[in-house]
């Protein structure tokens, strides 16, 4: 498929506004070339970025807006005043069908706020998730909710199951995607009354997934399965420890081949193999939020990202919007509505 | 200090029992001269394997029985049928004075149901907590509770904190070590009430710590703090991931080193540092975790640990013993406990 899509860019949002939006959008549109772009934010700002990609300035427009929300804003704050700012507008242009889906390395919990009341959740969604795709042996693996919310009943865990599995499909093109509950233990005996509750309503009933019971925190990275689905405040704390712990290995590396005059010759030749294995701990490679549960596709790119993680972020959302997440989502949703009303867990 | 310490050992805890408990405790000894054991077990299976290590046999005595309690078996169970067990015993040897600590690789659950039954929480704590030794890239931190209870209040975050620094002086021998409170951002604003109202708490009052404020999931191997307090739930699904992509990057460095013949012969000249980074990686250093806020010294060492594993869980308890944690855990609550009953966090 190479339809056209149009992809809505808070261009002042993340620790460097335009000056990363700009030359990550150029990046991704050399691969994905029928994208185009729509800029919100300050055109003084915006212009000057985008005079530098002449490919992309002929793919995009700006619609100017000084009003911007500031990255430590609370959430109920930039909500007050969070019309016309340049995250609201480029939320809105997804909803007036001017783009297909929306990317901000702004604040999290304005970017999900503002989501929520302009996109509306979706039919019997309670709370949105966030999906991160996490690199795993074997290639990437679902995370959902990795900090959209703190805690989740029963019943939000199996929403984020199946909106889980509808991403898995959309993504990695697989029939019945695998799902897991992230537990302390892979008994039945173990975790938090939640997770029991959930774990047992997902066996029960006839879902478009394989469940595949618990996992713990060590078979994420492992694939055991390819949507992992955990309550926010435990979700986020996972994925961070993922990531300072990749890079202290990176550390420990740098050290260890740094320590003698052989080891350093040795990592001279094998610089190929240290370069593969750079780009492999690369987290620009999978850098991307997904908001799961709305009337739209939102990506939250991370706010301290450069032009290549922003890239990642652009190609995520023109996949989701190329896959038609939500029509999947709506689609999966509704055939399981009945069932989860019927005998929902809380 | 060289005083004699004995160490209770449950002989038949862990996925092979005497098998890797007496090797292990051999290990041990030949890094703490000065230890004598008791081995809790079926005697039939200790004494032949203890006969292979002279030096233990001679420091060593065995408590013959037959009962023991199965790793999968429901906490609940294994208290019901618990007296007379080699795990039961081997508390009971705290409780009775005639050991220093205990050190079984058994059921986790039934550890810590049996300890706090045998040993008694220390006054005025509710839950003990599980504290594990985390590798940093500048040595080592405390994380608790890495999985003695789901969820924990306010008051149980503030008991953890004041447990975790006893611990960091009595190991690192610092004098005020640094404590945070592990959240999924560091503004004041976000992360689950209970957690909030902790961080107000430690804030507040002059505690023998310095305490730091929030730290995130990716802080913890940088060591910005000496203890990370978090509930048990995220904090074991913290610690499993960590394990696992610390493996999961072992894998990729494995596969880029074997891509080609130059970055092989690479990987050869520079084994050296490859065997450092695997023993810095090498996660029976720092096997066992400490129960923290009972009567006595208990230490669960990893279920599935080789002997070289279990003498770490086995160094930690002898430690832990020398520097007198449990009288400085007893100093220390006391001295904070009116300060906590005037204006506890609930």
């Amino acid at each position: 498929m190479t339809a056209n899509r149009t992809i809505a860019l808070d261009a002042m949002g993340g620790d460097f506004g335009p000056e990363v939006v700009v030359p990550g959008a150029a990046i991704s549109l050399t691969r994905q070339p029928q994208m185009q772009f729509v800029l919100f934010g300050d055109e003084q700002k915006i212009a000057p970025v985008l005079a530098k990609h002449a490919t992309l300035a002929a793919k995009s427009r700006i619609v100017h807006t000084l009003l911007a929300i500031a990255s430590d804003e609370k959430p109920s704050q930039a909500m007050r005043r969070g019309k016309g700012t340049s995250m609201w507008l480029a939320i809105e242009a997804v909803k007036n069908g001017e783009a297909n889906a929306v990317v901000s390395g702004g604040n999290t919990g304005a970017l999900m706020a503002m989501s929520k009341l302009i996109l509306r959740p979706l039919p019997g969604i309670e709370r949105p998730a966030i999906a991160a795709l996490w690199p795993t042996i074997r290639g990437e693996c679902i995370v959902l909710d990795v900090g959209a919310n703190i805690g989740a009943s029963a019943r939000q865990l199996t929403d984020f199951a199946i909106m889980g599995a509808a991403m898995a499909r959309a993504l990695f093109h697989v029939e019945k995607p695998t799902v897991g509950l992230l537990n302390v233990g892979s008994e039945e005996t173990k975790g938090a009354d939640e997770v029991k509750e959930a774990h047992a309503w997902l066996k029960e009933h006839d879902l478009p997934m394989t469940y595949h019971g618990f996992v713990e925190g060590d078979e994420i990275g492992r694939n055991t399965v390819d949507v992992v689905v955990v309550e926010g405040f435990a979700g986020n704390i996972a994925l961070k420890t993922a990531e300072g712990t990749a890079r202290q290995v990176g550390q420990y590396i740098k050290d260890a081949m740094g320590s003698s005059a052989l080891t350093k010759l040795g990592a001279v030749l094998a610089r190929g193999g240290f370069k593969a294995l750079k780009e492999r701990m690369d987290p620009r490679r999978v850098n991307g939020g997904t908001f799961l549960g709305l009337n739209g596709i939102a990506i939250k790119s991370h706010g301290g990202s450069d032009a290549l993680g922003f890239a990642s972020a652009i190609d995520l959302a023109y996949e989701m919007s190329e896959s038609g997440l939500v029509e999947r989502l709506i689609t999966d949703l509704a055939a399981h509505q009945p069932a989860i009303g019927a005998n929902a867990p809380n």
